[in-house]
């Protein structure tokens, strides 16, 4: 069985939602980022880049966003969540890779400054910036990226969740998804969803 | 046929190296970032990230290093670039995403600053940071990541091209490899190979 590490309400949330998704059984465990437990030894001898989410298969872990979602989808095949051509496949690893890259980091720069800056008034200069660049990211997403009605075309696939945390992530800069009607309609698709709803609740989030 | 549009010395480098080692034919369409091809109107048109490297397949392009990297090694079975477990297939991707999100972003704050902040002082001071958080990447990869003697093993696969980017990062900020015997050993076998020098040299690099 596979066990998700969590932190409620990280990036950790797309993977938990994929998880229930897929209808079969899962672990999810939670380990607080806002306490420090990411950053216990007994974590770290798990993942030594002390980040969230992590999957452990019991073949071994696997860390970083792209690659436990493409997973979770290949290790469910009847749940359909991974897209069926070469070339869909690439578009949702390219999607994912974005979100990777540029958007969450652009979000990072909002409170993880200090991984790329030592003084407080940088850090400052660079949280100011965040909100247009998350507004630059989603007018992209909004009018290249996004096929519809999920995030690649008619199929719901192991990326539709990570883009669901575009509006988290605007949300946390009071930017409203409401000038992308694309990513806006996405983001009120994936609330109707059960696995949404159940993962939301047990995130404590709204 | 696929065309792979690049700048020289630029990450597009990897892909390069990649479709040689397919032994395969392709184009190789070059897009230089430094007289600002990159922001002509036709190129955006096809990438409106205005970002290199570009994969066309004739089927419609594909953006961002992880996905082209898979693209190009599914694309060609018989080079056998593709990790054939489920879970080597995550390692590859886990490592294309950390090298995408967290080491090029690291080196991206060197001379792609005004991402991320508007003030010459502010970028300066991200400037400064980026030698030590290319190390930090360069000792988790060295004692976490790699498992040799290719990037996840024995076998040659997407990801080990990317990953010979790392030197290349370092030494644009005159960090040396030496400290890490793995990832040294990695760039000179890397060196060795004849598609890595055929494509070195049409960048015009050493």
């Amino acid at each position: 069985m596979l066990t998700l590490y969590y932190s409620k309400g990280s990036s950790a949330l797309a993977a938990h939602i994929l998880l229930e998704e897929t209808g079969a059984p899962y672990v999810a465990a939670e380990v607080s980022i806002p306490t420090g437990e990411h950053l216990a030894s007994d974590f770290l001898r798990m993942n030594p880049k002390g980040r969230i989410p992590v999957l452990d298969t019991q073949g071994g872990v696997i860390t970083e966003n792209p690659a436990i979602l493409e997973y979770i989808a290949a290790a469910h095949p009847s749940a359909n969540l991974l897209p069926h051509s070469a070339f869909a496949q690439a578009q949702a690893r390219s999607l994912c890779a974005y979100l990777c890259a540029t958007v969450h980091v652009a979000f990072g720069h909002k409170n993880r400054g200090t991984r790329w800056a030592d003084e407080a008034s940088v850090i400052a200069h660079m949280q100011r910036k965040v909100p247009q660049n998350l507004a630059t990211c989603a007018s992209y997403l909004e009018n290249h990226a996004f096929v519809g009605p999920m995030a690649i075309g008619a199929q719901y696939t192991f990326c539709d969740p990570y883009l669901f945390l575009v509006g988290r992530w605007m949300a946390a800069c009071d930017l409203s998804l409401a000038p992308y009607p694309n990513l806006n309609g996405h983001h009120a698709e994936m609330r109707t969803r059960p696995a949404t709803q159940v993962v939301l609740a047990a995130h404590g989030l709204d």
